[in-house]
């Protein structure tokens, strides 16, 4: 790298450190102790108010704020605390500005106080934000090239579209996180607090890691082709693969997050990759410790008129009758799919019980669950078009291809035509016509009179991914447990249901494998290395059913919660 | 053409002769009686009860089907009739099945006979289709290439799903109309019936000049670029362009149309070109005689949930409060805004003065009306890209370029690449930002504390085009009031406001121009040449808005009436 850019690289660096508070600054623990999960709580920075603050969820938190129990000065610096610490364990931020958080805290304490009125439904809650989001006054460095050594400088001179509207909903932007795929050239790699020598995947990686350290109660991650419902991937990871992807953190971190149909949440004013692709459209969406935190921030944004920002939002407020079920009997008499594989890699033994202890609870609850038939997961929409699209991708930004990863196909170098790419976009046309017609044909299986109301599903064949090669051809089989529904775009929650036990999961043998692609995944599981790890799955409904796959993960919450 | 393919064509004919009733085929006016719009009901076929039935408004005629005052029977053969009366007289016709449509109405009768229930709220109203959706049974030669010949003889298996729900509704399809441009290589030419020597436009030229007849109560055209808000334009209209544009006559003959927002009517099982591009999304839309009728249609459509057979509708029935304008001060303090003219071409003097008697007429019933400032009609986004697209569009196809089309920029020749495509789609995204900040700014106009309720604007700068070429260049700027909303996916009506009359729209000099081209475009203008023509004008809304632009569109016409 030239000695200039190396320059600019350690002024910006030097710009974070400035912007940290050296009294918050405790000492870490060694890079050899791998989990860093406790620490927190144990390093006797924070105190014990401090700790049931980051303890608590939004839905409560907001309640506590909107009364004026807890203000929002307390709250903020309780959270930047928490957030440097996490920063200081895993590598997580990028942008700190405590200076405007605590002012912006102190005026909407003021308001409060003065009027006895929130500003907002998120009145005083802190968000942190994936560092694509804009803000006024900021650098936005990192993305979507893996050397963007040259926006360096380069300050926002207006605030993204959502973060104008968490404003006006009264929230407190408070640091931006690290991508893509958690490594760059200016901030380096964040890391698994659950194991420091794993990444913490992506892209939405830094975000992932802080909310679950608890360094800040809600986070806005982002989602193209889908590692996690709140990760971005595919096109977008694929462009900037900075480094082998050693774990979904996202995936074992056990948060509740929501992707969205592409079109409730506002996508502008952000730095993002692909601008003018319409293939999949990029959404943004909540990772937080509740399902109640992301019905709070979906209502919210999208009560806010994000349409009268943004030309491709549409048109929807939250209905709160949809919420109620009002098209799926009211929530009475549910039927849930569950697809225990889909048909490309068999998913490992935890997932599998993550999926029965699912099933027993819904049953128990009263509720019908049959199988999902998986379709089309083996994607030849991806196939097809998947490296093209890569190394098109690729050329625009003029960014380089990582070693680590592997295009099979060479010849695939050049761009590709609009009329070949209309191609592809028949085929995702077709795929969706596919789903719509497979996903009603289920009526006959209910008893309800209706298809199912949700379909129930792994979010990754894993709790962890292999130290594999980041290969196209691997990430295709890996990701369509989620990149699937992009395509579709059809929101999805993920949900946390158990933890790996090592008695309950073992490796089963005979084990059934669909080739040997499936099995070298299969082979990578070991009970001991993910003992206590989360298993989360997904819940997925139909295009702007955004509510009723919210009410519905509710459901399954407490329907798990009543059988343990 | 080769021997094989002119006698297939010929098959075709005689198939399509076989199929009209001969006893209906009255004498009609030679070739020189250029003006036939008197003609069917003074032929001597229809009878008074016939004339009656084909007069009268869809509102009307679905309640006197409902109630079983007129039988669907009765209905269905009058216009029959009428059809065939006006297809020998302006050659609109393709695919005739009256055995169908008879057998189709007798079912209705005998339901309602029996079970007192209508079948659906379009209960037996004769529908005629733009010949690009399917029927079972039935051929689909004409669309979108000129040559089409190798599909006759190929049956569809199943119905377009618009052509399923409607009939789910109870209506009853019953011809199929010419396109595109209204010419093609099997059944030729249709002519305008307000002067046999023009072109009535296209693409849904058939359907035009059909509903304009009284041959049908309700048709169903397409739209893709915009030459009328239910006449396809642009993109498709150069991809096949088989002629020079002589006049619009979707423009002229008085119709009422909705251009709805692209995902509200299912297009399904359709023929349309450039399948896999999402640049702009083509539409359906109703043409008839009232905006009773274009509410009556978009009810009934959106109510039967076209979303659970094509991904891409919307999942939104017709709203009722937002038809009763809820978000518009329930339509108590409309404001309206008028764009005179677009900043590239000004209309000629009968639109003009459209313009200010709805001015008039509105400020009279106590709304207020303020000017629209136009913006960006000049089209960076088409004058970019139009040329590669078309010959894209036209090598996909391989079908031919008419000489009659001037292709500027032949060096556009070679497809252009996926990544010239997202700069075109990301310019089409800026523009959507525009446009959406400009109409949100115009709220300080207002005095109402909202934006303009709607925007009313010419949708050609004439009442008929000019005989010169239909060159691209010359193109982009005819449609221009129609086809930014179609970049735009904003819904927009057609409405008529008055007739030409030469005393009133005398040429005007000195009369102001933008350029060359618009000078060409106003020395056209001839009063007495158009004299008696329609004048219609567009009203404009935002995306997904189609209810308060139906309702909005019946409170211009009611202020309208009210004027005289």
């Amino acid at each position: 790298m030239p000695k200039k850019q190396i320059q600019r690289i350690a002024e910006k660096k030097q710009r974070q450190i400035k912007f940290t508070p050296q009294k918050w600054l405790v000492s870490s623990p060694p890079d050899s102790t791998l989990d860093v999960i406790g620490f927190p709580e144990t390093c006797g920075l924070l105190n014990a108010r401090e700790i049931e603050v980051a303890n608590t969820s939004v839905d409560v938190l907001l309640e506590k704020l909107a009364c004026g129990k807890w203000t929002a000065m307390d709250v903020t610096a309780s959270f930047y605390k928490r957030a440097i610490v996490s920063h200081r364990l895993v590598n997580c931020l990028t942008e700190i500005f405590i200076d405007n958080a605590l002012t912006r805290a102190a005026e909407l304490d003021d308001c409060l106080k003065n009027t006895g009125k929130v500003v907002g439904p998120l009145h005083a809650l802190q968000i942190s934000l994936k560092d694509q989001l804009c803000i006024e006054g900021l650098e936005t460095t990192n993305a979507p090239s893996v050397s963007c050594v040259s926006w360096i400088g380069q300050y926002a001179e207006k605030n993204a579209v959502l973060v104008d509207i968490l404003m006006e909903c009264g929230a407190v932007p408070f640091v931006r996180t690290n991508w893509p795929e958690s490594f760059n050239n200016i901030f380096g790699r964040t890391t698994n607090p659950y194991n420091r020598s794993l990444a913490p995947g992506g892209s939405s990686g830094g975000e992932g890691v802080l909310v679950f350290l608890k360094g800040g109660p809600l986070g806005i991650g982002s989602d193209l082709g889908g590692y996690g419902s709140y990760s971005e991937g595919t096109i977008s990871s694929i462009l900037t693969p900075s480094q082998q992807l050693y774990s979904y953190s996202l995936r074992i971190c056990g948060l509740y997050g929501l992707r969205p149909s592409s079109s409730r949440v506002p996508c502008g004013g952000v730095v993002t990759p692909l601008e003018g692709q319409d293939y999949i459209l990029p959404v943004f969406g909540p990772m937080t410790s509740s399902i109640g935190g992301v019905k709070a921030f979906m209502k919210a944004i999208t009560r806010a008129k994000p349409w009268l920002e943004v030309p491709l939002t549409v048109r929807k407020k939250w209905n709160e009758d949809e919420y109620n079920l009002i098209d799926h009997g009211s929530g009475k008499d549910l039927c849930f799919a569950i697809m225990w594989d889909n048909g490309v890699v068999v998913p490992h033994p935890p997932i599998r019980r993550s999926m029965q202890v699912t099933k027993a609870a819904l049953e128990k609850a009263g509720y019908k669950v049959v199988d999902w038939k998986p379709i089309k997961h083996r994607w030849d929409i991806w196939s097809a078009g998947s490296a093209e699209e890569i190394m098109i991708t690729t050329s625009v930004t003029g960014e380089l291809i990582i070693a680590t990863m592997e295009l099979e196909n060479s010849d695939a170098a050049d761009s590709i035509t609009a009329y070949q790419l209309w191609q592809l976009q028949k085929m995702r046309r077709d795929l969706r016509k596919e789903y719509l017609d497979h996903w009603e044909a289920t009526a006959s299986e209910t008893g309800t009179g209706r298809p199912v109301d949700a379909t129930i599903c792994p979010a990754a064949p894993f709790v962890a991914t292999p130290r594999g090669k980041n290969s196209i051809q691997a990430m295709s089989k890996y990701i369509n447990y989620t990149a699937v529904w992009n395509v579709l775009d059809y929101p999805a929650t993920i949900f946390p249901v158990t933890t790996v036990d090592p008695n309950l999961d073992a490796k089963k043998s005979p084990h059934y494998f669909y080739d040997g692609f499936n099995k070298g995944i299969y082979e990578m599981y070991d009970p001991e290395t993910f003992k206590n790890a989360p298993v989360c799955l997904q819940l997925v409904g139909r295009t702007l059913k955004d509510e009723a796959v919210v009410k519905m993960t509710e459901i399954v919450n407490a329907a798990l919660a009543a059988a343990k």
